[in-house]
C-alpha cells in the first residue's frame, strides 16, 4: 500500500468543507451546493443520469431529481461522508476518495433508511482566495456496479476513474 | 454557501474531544462525561424532555434517562458524529454543528440497530488550561421536529438556535 | 474524563492512514493490507479465531477468512471508522482506540447490511521514514463480547487490553 502523505491542514479543511457542504445540500439550498463548484464543474450522482455541468446546470439536475424522487416526501436526508483519502494532483489539483451513506428519516418514523452505499471521486481545486472548489464529483454507487471501460468512456474530460486502483472491481 | 475556515488544528481538537467523551458516554461513565460540560452548562438531548443543567444536574438526567429506557437491557451504545462544521463565534464561542447516529448492539445478536439520526448544535469555550468545555449542547432528532418558534422559546439563554441556516427545515 | 491533547497533525495522517488502508483493504487487496502491519504485527479481528502474527501471517490469515466467508458471493464490502481517540504511549508507540461498522453491498441491492459494530484498539508506530504501521490491531465486536480476563490472557504481547476504560463493558 502505498501511503500518501496529505497536508494534515488540507485534510481538515476538506472535512469541513465537505461538511458545509453537506448541510447546504440537506438543507434543500441546491443553489448553495452548486456554487461549491467551479463554474465549468462536472457532477455524476446517480448511474444512468448524464452528468450535470456548470453551476446552474448542477443547481437545475437537484432540482429536477428531487422533484422527481422526493416531491411530497417529508423526508429529511443527510449525507455522511467518511474514510477520506486526499491526494494532491498535477496542477494544482487535489484528488478525495471517500465513502458515502445516506440516511433518511421520515416524521414519526424513529428508524431511518440508511442506503445506497456509495465511493465519490472529488477533484478539487482553490479558487483565487484560496477556497475550496469541486471541479469534479462522481458518485459510485455500490449496488449499481459500472463496467469499468463504460466508466471511462463516460467520465471524459475532468474525472479519469480513480484516482487509485484500490476501491475499483 | 459561505466557506467557514476553522483553524485545521482546533478542528481535529473538537473531533478529539468528541471521541473522548463519547467513549466516555458509551461506557456508561456519565459523571466523566458531564464533567466535559462547564458548570452552568446546558444539555438538552430529548424532544419532550426539559434541559439539564449544571453538571450535577446534566449527570442526573443522564443516569435517569438510562434507568428508565435501559434498566435491565445489556445493550452497547455507540454514539457516532459526523460532518461536523466548526464555527468560531463570538467572546471565544466556538459553534460546532454535526450530525450523529446511535449504534446499538445486544449480546448475541450480529445486527445492530441504528437510530435515530440526528443534529447536535454544541456551544464550546476552552477553560482557564486551554482545553474545551461544552456550555450547550441541543440534540434536533430529526424523526421528531422542533417547530421553529418552540425551538427558539426552549432554548432560552446559550442555545438561540442553529448557528446557521442551512440545517433547519 | 481525562482530556488527553493528541498533535492535531498526527490526528489527520491517522485519519488518512486508516482510509488508505481500507480502501485497499474493501479493494481486496490483502497483501497491500498486511504490509500497513510492522513485520512482526499482530491482528485479531474476529473472536474465537488465532490472532495473525507476521505480514505474511495476516495476509494468508484474510485470504482464507474470505474463501470461508465469501467465496462467489459478489459483496462489496466497506468499513467505516468513527470516534478515534489517539493517545501518544511509551517508547514512541501511538495508542488509537476507534468504533468500527462494516457496510456490504451485493449487486442490484440497494440496501446494505450494516454490521457488525466494534471497536478497535491499535498500537502504532513510525517506521524509519515516518510513515505509520499498525504494530498490533485488536477488534472488539460488540455482539460477541469478551470476558476481560479472556482478552488480557489471550492478547499476550503488544496488545494489554484497551488504552483506557471507557470502552470496556
Amino acid at each position: 500500500m502505498r501511503e500518501v502523505t496529505a497536508p494534515p491542514d488540507l485534510y481538515a479543511r476538506i472535512q469541513q468543507f465537505h461538511a458545509t457542504q453537506m448541510h447546504a445540500l440537506d438543507g434543500g439550498e441546491f443553489d448553495a451546493y452548486a456554487e461549491t463548484f467551479t463554474e465549468d464543474g462536472e457532477f455524476r450522482h446517480t448511474p444512468g443520469r448524464p452528468a450535470a455541468r456548470t453551476r446552474a446546470g448542477i443547481a437545475e439536475e437537484l432540482k429536477a431529481f428531487h422533484r422527481e424522487r422526493f416531491a411530497g416526501d417529508p423526508v429529511q436526508r443527510r449525507h455522511w461522508f467518511n474514510m477520506l483519502r486526499v491526494e494532491p494532483g498535477s496542477g494544482g489539483e487535489i484528488h478525495a476518495t471517500f465513502y458515502v451513506l445516506v440516511v433518511a428519516t421520515r416524521p414519526g418514523v424513529r428508524q431511518p433508511e440508511i442506503a445506497p452505499s456509495c465511493v465519490v471521486h472529488d477533484v478539487l481545486v482553490e479558487d483565487a482566495d484560496g477556497g475550496l472548489l469541486v471541479r469534479s464529483r462522481w458518485v459510485e454507487h455500490d449496488w449499481q456496479p459500472e463496467p469499468a471501460t463504460t466508466v471511462g468512456a463516460a467520465a471524459g474530460g475532468p474525472v479519469n476513474g480513480p484516482a487509485n486502483g484500490e476501491v475499483s472491481r
